[in-house]
């Protein structure tokens, strides 16, 4: 059974996985680059990146994934949806090379970008975007790309298998914050820490079986 | 020159050191133990406990320390000023074996406890009773004992030269936060993380050499 997964989903020790305000600047807002510093320099991202646990990590977000779903905030910064050329903020080509599912309220007609990225654009609760997506996959996994509106709501609808978050050891104070409404959502979960000499702590959640 | 330090002070993923409703049936709320389970499996706690990383870092609540300075919610449950018998939740031998100020808006004369145990009641600023605990603790460290407010307000005011945090992979969702108003209050700290194979991640802030 292919599973649903979410990787290298970086918050603050305050649980935020997005500063403000988000910008076409900025698209972390006050956050800058601090959430994704310990992946930019592995070697999944750069060709001199470290190669230990950071970098070990990383690299799962790829292999084995035949679509992903991602929330309206992540495709584009506010009012993307006025601009009929946004095609997203990653250039022709972008890294997701598979079917690529946009929740959004403000539907458009698909997007197919170089590489294999086609993204889709759809309102429709997460269960159905996932029976959507996982059609898309065919025999592959299903990744939830986020943000964290989009993850929290795919945790509280019990619909993830498997969860990579990086805790970084910053305070943002203000943001969108993972954990809200999320009471208890551990006890589905087996759930195992590493922490890496780069100082952030790699948490794993993996489904319980039933 | 003594330190202020901050040691064992556990929280959730989501940054709760307590749950709620704080009460003398259940001093943490909604989270019951599940806060300091990782200490109670210690030797620090139990004499047949384990002796890894987690009881490592636990015994070094005690050595050093003079004095410690806690909340009037950390000494007893909401209510406790109007019973003139309330000695804290420890029996008679309280595990501080220091003076011990307690930060309160209803102030009552000192309480000598068994074991070297003073209770003091004092409403100060949070430097005013760092200065009244030094000097009660002589040429050793003072603890800021907790609970979370407390810590914000000891964090806030820049007071803080070593705190030992100790996250626990349960989300909460409701309690008192520790992380509230304390936006990039880590760029004053070196932090490091490790996380233990009980699944708790000890997270270590030093004060930087100014
Ligand atoms: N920390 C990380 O690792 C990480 C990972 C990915 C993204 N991010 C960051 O997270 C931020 C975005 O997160 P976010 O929480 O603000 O937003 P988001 O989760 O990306 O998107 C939420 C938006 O998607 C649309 N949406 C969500 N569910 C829907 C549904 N069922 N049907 C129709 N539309 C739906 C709505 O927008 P409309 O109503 O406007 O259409 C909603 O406001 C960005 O800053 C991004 O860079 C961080
Ligand atoms: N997770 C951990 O490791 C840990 C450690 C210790 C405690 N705890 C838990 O934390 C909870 C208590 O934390 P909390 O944040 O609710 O309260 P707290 O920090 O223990 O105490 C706050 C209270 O202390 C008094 N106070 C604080 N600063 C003062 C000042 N400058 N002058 C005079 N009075 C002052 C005020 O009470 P009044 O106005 O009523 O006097 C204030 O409401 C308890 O559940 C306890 O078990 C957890």
């Amino acid at each position: 059974m292919p599973l649903t997964r979410i990787h290298n989903f970086s918050i603050s020790l305050d649980g935020f996985a997005t500063g403000e305000p988000q910008s076409a600047e900025a698209p972390f807002g006050h956050a800058g680059q601090r959430l994704h510093q310990w992946m930019m320099a592995t070697r999944y991202w750069a060709a001199d990146g470290t190669t230990g646990v950071d970098d070990a990590f990383a690299e799962r977000h790829t292999p084995g994934i035949g679509a992903e779903i991602m929330g309206a905030n992540k495709f584009g910064p506010p009012g993307w949806h006025d601009d009929p050329d946004w095609k997203g903020w990653w250039g022709p080509n972008p890294p997701f090379h598979t079917p690529t599912f946009v929740l959004t309220h403000h539907a458009r007609p698909p997007l197919e970008m170089e590489g294999g990225t086609t993204f889709h654009f759809l309102e429709a609760t997460p269960a159905e975007a996932l029976a959507t997506a996982r059609e898309a996959a065919g025999d592959q996994d299903v990744r939830i790309g986020g943000g964290p509106t989009v993850v929290r709501d795919f945790l509280a609808a019990g619909l993830v298998d498997h969860m990579h978050l990086v805790q970084v050891p910053i305070v943002l104070g203000r943001g969108v914050r993972l954990w809200d409404g999320l009471e208890a959502v551990e006890q589905a979960f087996d759930v195992e820490a590493v922490s890496s000499p780069s100082a952030v702590t790699h948490l794993t959640f993996t489904r319980k079986a039933p």
